[in-house]
């Protein structure tokens, strides 16, 4: 039902009797807008109340925003004066919300003659008001009404022909003032037909409407559910020595594509500077012939708009876009908004770079160490408005190659402000572009990102590794305000991190890390083939690779399979397979009386999975998982099979406790599909 | 420190970089003020955090409503990109608070000489660059700098005398620029002296400031400590059938005084309508000579703004407002808003009033029940503006008489629009006035009304017994937000409310119920002399007294005392000698290993009482009682005296398990003094 807007009455009148507050979500009084995916279900809540005893009619209003009229709901009373209802956010765009509330005086009036009935008080005074609330539903349904007073919908004809709630309403009215049918007019003004007029036309009048419209920002379908896959082009040769082409990533697109992945990110791909260019295993000496650290973004071949020869054309690139599209997947690129000294911007916008007080640019500096390679781009200059179109330009240029999801490499050392501005602007000429926050920093920094409008960004999962720490973070992540606005985007690894827990190589490790990272969230990605291959080999006493592809072109062996790469294959089959697996927030942690056996429901519609994982992957563990059957609908005496997906093995088990035993030599998890 | 408003910075250039959120308190995004009283302490937190790594400042600003200028104070990191800092409100009347935040170049700069000298790294060109920042506070420091760019202070005289900090800043500047000297300019860099001068002068920048100015509400301090006495004045008089007068009050006041009490409220003094005036025991048959209901307002005597005859004239009750005055006591009044039939209001402004449909005024309903004797007011009328002011002329009126208290009876029955609106427009004339919200309802509405503006509201303690529901109740008032907003005034029992627990009139019962009100809550009331003379006599099946004062002159024994009236008037005594008593939020639950034992530890600066009542008044108890001696500083070894203020019994104890035990019949509590 679609209702003009502000369609009636005045918040600022002192007849307007009702309080609208605390709705939720909100995010920083209406600030941001949550996030969402075409289909989601959005549920309101508000708390609205009025003083005294009367009855209230609540809506919830919501549109697209480009639609020229709200659509609207009733909100239903649930419990201690909070109120709720939902919509769909039906496509990708920009939806707002609001609420508007009255007192419904006519259901006030039915609840008062049901008391006075029941009394057995004579009602016919009474029936005489309510005539006169029938007349207002009649001038709303298209009739006119004896002294109509709310100014409800516009009524198009006024000499309507009479439809079938005109004639109901009309005898109605007719009915409550005709003393003479008495018995039989208390009888229509009880039932449920009079309820069902009341909030059919319910008389709008002293309306409060919400102070703010609240904004939901629906990105496609892949925001929500996707599987990453991180490889450095340059390392994508078949022979030692040769610098990887695009082409060469195309012949891997069978391998990556049949592993289940649908995101094939490159780190950045631009001309590489020359200036301070680092060497192997990040040396301050750079002997001849090494290829130089990606990010160390420009030369006099261009800067962040242009594609490093070597790897190829811009057309190469487009060309591997369009294949890669064959095999269901996209490219994202790499933004890191950094030069080399040799970047076109570092002669032609000097004004762009902070000084030292020689005159000299200031290189990048995490004091003591210093990183002459760097030159950080200055967001505090005078020129930032220029400094901001140009960076804007360039995501527009990357855009029209076909890019629609780009990795940005440490947001969290630019202006807040920027991102914003940037992400919404790119967003207006390419509603279905994504960003990811590559932001490993502190918990607030990392969660503004997103409120700014980050779709995805990295997490605190790379360091989460005990059952605690685990369910912990998960409750953080799926709970708190942040499930409105955070979509997390979980990496066991990335080519910037080799995190301690798998620094020993152990198998049973990457495959715990990787099916945690998997099934915890719907989002994730894994550096390859890296991972895949258990390299794990550290640079000494750091989280970084030793001969880290950072620095230097590796040669891999793109045909090697082994028990991760069947786990990858399989669990991204089950991913697609089981839409509990496509979303994140669905999730309830289940106790288990073990330390390390974590266990968790991932509900949808339809689709019940229990995944239960060994977090010690060196010691078989055995424990009490309890299910929550009552959420689940089984009753307690009540059989049902658990299905492992990983194994085809299947229990069948009854009640809340059960028991499991997970060697992390074997498997260390089971993927249970649960059948009722 | 003054700084001029809004001197520098615009949060909408893109070279702002700091992120203020989560400001606390900050009630509903800042559309209600809190609650003080002169003298308190405003903390205030807020989430303060930038891109980047750099060293942040933020300032806490405030002022007095009517200041020009804006204070300010400097936050601190408390943890996690929390930063605190909190600002004195004295005087009555209402402060503004909000914060601004930039990046504090300078003090990131000496961080980073800080990394860069430890790391033995010479600094020669850094030094020149510090030299620019001291050359900006130079200029803030009413000297003249190179190339100041930073707009703060103006300065007044720019060929200045030259003070010590100008000179100080001047020979700094000049330092750093002397590579001849060195190691010495690298120690000024490093020191504290350097340091102070930061904070001092500090380079406001791109500087954000948060969104809202925030709200106090400072009351007088009565609106965080008082002591009622209710009593109806026509039962004042010591003579079997005489109709008491405010003289006969006057002779009460040193019984009243003498107990502690400091107001004195009187249900409605106007004169008493006649039509459908009620009997005795709330009767619909009224004898001829009864003197009819008190809330049943309004005769062709006058309403609202008219002293019932019986009483006295507006002299006598002048008089009466007087000599409380000389007992240290205020008279507080009571506005229902409400007629009889006989109101000057129902003839002169029938507009006011709801119509049947017939024509008639429409009488007070809660269906099926009738109160022919009551119109209410009806809110929704078209001529709310003019009814609103006839409110608002009433409450002045009452205040050129000298009253300061209005308790409002059901104002949860008229709009909250109302309340917000009329109590600001009286305190707008008499600042000093308190409100009392006399709402038993819904959680929210209940709360609404606190945040509209009432100093004081009434609460739920009449119906909280057990310990369970006591610390339940507190824990929501002193530790939710509500500590914010909600005053509670607590009351044992009222002119309406008999509560099913006292109507045993056992009296180790009122002993309790009136000591944990006393103590829990720095405001509260008896209703009196019923409550004092522990009057219990229910009317049938209800929560109401036999023989109610609200239908008829009752004839008391002023002169009566009691084992309840001696505990009273210490208690009170005691209230006034000890500050840690006189406020609310100050409340620290303490475990007992016992059902119904309630321990809990008020404290304030120099004053620490630990309270240990036993809340079942037929069983002699005993337990150990779990005092944070953390929290007061006590070490575990250490020997600690505790002093009951009510008996004179000391202890001595020692380490955080105490045994107590509390005999009902004997005295039902200890009011310890910690003595260390």
């Amino acid at each position: 039902m679609n209702v003009t807007e502000k369609s009636s009455g005045s918040p600022l009148s002192g007849q307007s009797r009702v309080v609208i507050e605390h709705v939720s979500p909100e995010l920083d009084g209406g600030r941001f807008p949550i996030k969402a995916i075409p289909g989601d279900v959005i549920a309101v809540e508000a708390d609205i109340f009025a003083d005294g005893h009367d009855y209230l009619s609540a809506r919830l209003l919501y549109k697209f925003i480009d639609d020229a009229t709200w659509t609207e709901t009733a909100m239903t009373l649930l419990v201690n004066d909070r109120w709720g209802a939902s919509f769909i956010a039906e496509k990708q765009g920009h939806y707002l919300y609001t609420i508007e509330a009255w007192v419904d005086h006519a259901a006030s009036w039915q609840h008062e003659i049901h008391l006075k009935v029941a009394d057995g008080q004579r009602i016919t005074s009474e029936l005489l008001a309510g005539a006169q609330y029938v007349d207002g539903m009649l001038g709303l349904a298209g009739g006119t009404g004896q002294g109509v007073k709310g100014k409800g919908k516009k009524t198009k004809n006024v000499v309507a022909e009479e439809t079938p709630d005109v004639k109901a309403l009309r005898e109605m009215a007719a009915l409550f003032r005709d003393e003479s049918r008495y018995d039989e007019a208390v009888s229509v003004a009880e039932s449920d037909q009079f309820t069902f007029y009341v909030n059919r036309y319910p008389e709008r009048r002293h309306v409060t409407r919400y102070g703010q419209e609240l904004g939901v920002e629906v990105d496609r379908a892949r925001a929500g559910f996707s599987t990453w896959y991180c490889l450095f082009p340059r390392s994508a040769a078949r022979e030692e020595g040769k610098h990887g082409t695009f082409r060469d990533v195309e012949a891997l697109l069978p391998r990556i594509s049949g592993m289940g992945f649908d995101v094939l990110y490159l780190p950045p791909i631009h001309p590489i500077g020359m200036a301070h260019r680092k060497g192997k295993n990040n040396s301050v000496v750079c002997q001849p012939g090494e290829p130089g650290v990606p990010y160390g973004i420009g030369s006099p071949d261009g800067g962040h708009d242009a594609i490093h020869p070597e790897l190829g054309t811009v057309d190469d690139f487009k060309h591997l876009i369009a294949i890669a599209a064959n095999y269901g997947m996209e490219v994202a690129m790499d933004l890191a908004i950094q030069c080399s000294p040799d970047h076109p911007w570092a002669t032609e916008h000097p004004e762009w770079f902070k000084k030292r007080p020689d005159g000299t640019i200031q290189y990048a500096e995490n004091p003591p160490k210093k990183y002459q390679d760097i030159y950080p781009v200055y967001f505090e200059t005078e020129d930032w408005q220029n400094l901001w179109d140009e960076l804007k330009r360039v995501l527009l240029v990357w855009a029209s190659w076909g890019v629609r999801i780009v990795r940005v490499d440490n947001p969290h050392t630019k202006p807040f402000g920027f991102w914003e501005w940037v992400i919404a602007e790119v967003k207006k000429e390419y509603p279905d572009m994504l960003f990811l926050a590559e932001a490993f920093t502190k918990p607030k920094v990392m969660q503004e990102l997103g409120k700014r409008g980050f779709a995805h960004s990295y997490t605190y999962y790379t360091w989460r590794n005990t059952k605690y720490e685990l369910e912990q973070y998960m409750t953080e992540l799926t709970q708190s305000e942040m499930k409105y606005y955070y979509r997390p985007n979980f990496w066991p690894t990335t080519h910037d991190i080799n995190p301690y827990i798998l620094q020993t190589g152990h198998e049973p490790q990457f495959l715990i890390r990787y099916f945690l990272a998997a099934t915890l969230s719907s989002n994730y990605g894994i550096y390859g083939p890296s991972f895949e291959l258990m390299e794990y080999v550290p640079f000494p006493n750091k989280e970084e690779y030793l001969n880290s592809e950072k620095y230097e072109i590796r040669l891999w062996d793109w045909d090697k399979t082994n028990k991760l790469t069947y786990l990858i294959t399989l669990v991204n089959r089950i991913r697609h397979e089981n839409v509990a697996l496509q979303t994140t927030n669905n999730l309830t942690i289940c106790q288990v009386d073990d330390d390390a056996i974590m266990a968790y429901l991932k509900t949808s519609v339809d689709n019940r999975l229990l995944i239960v994982v060994n977090t010690d992957a060196y010691s078989r563990r055995a424990g009490v998982v309890q299910v929550p059957i009552w959420q689940l609908g089984i009753g307690n005496d009540q059989y049902y099979t658990v299905r492992d997906l990983l194994t085809g093995a299947q229990y069948t088990w009854q009640g809340e406790r059960n028991y499991v035993e997970l060697d992390p030599y074997a498997l260390p998890m089971h993927l249970f599909k649960l059948e009722l």
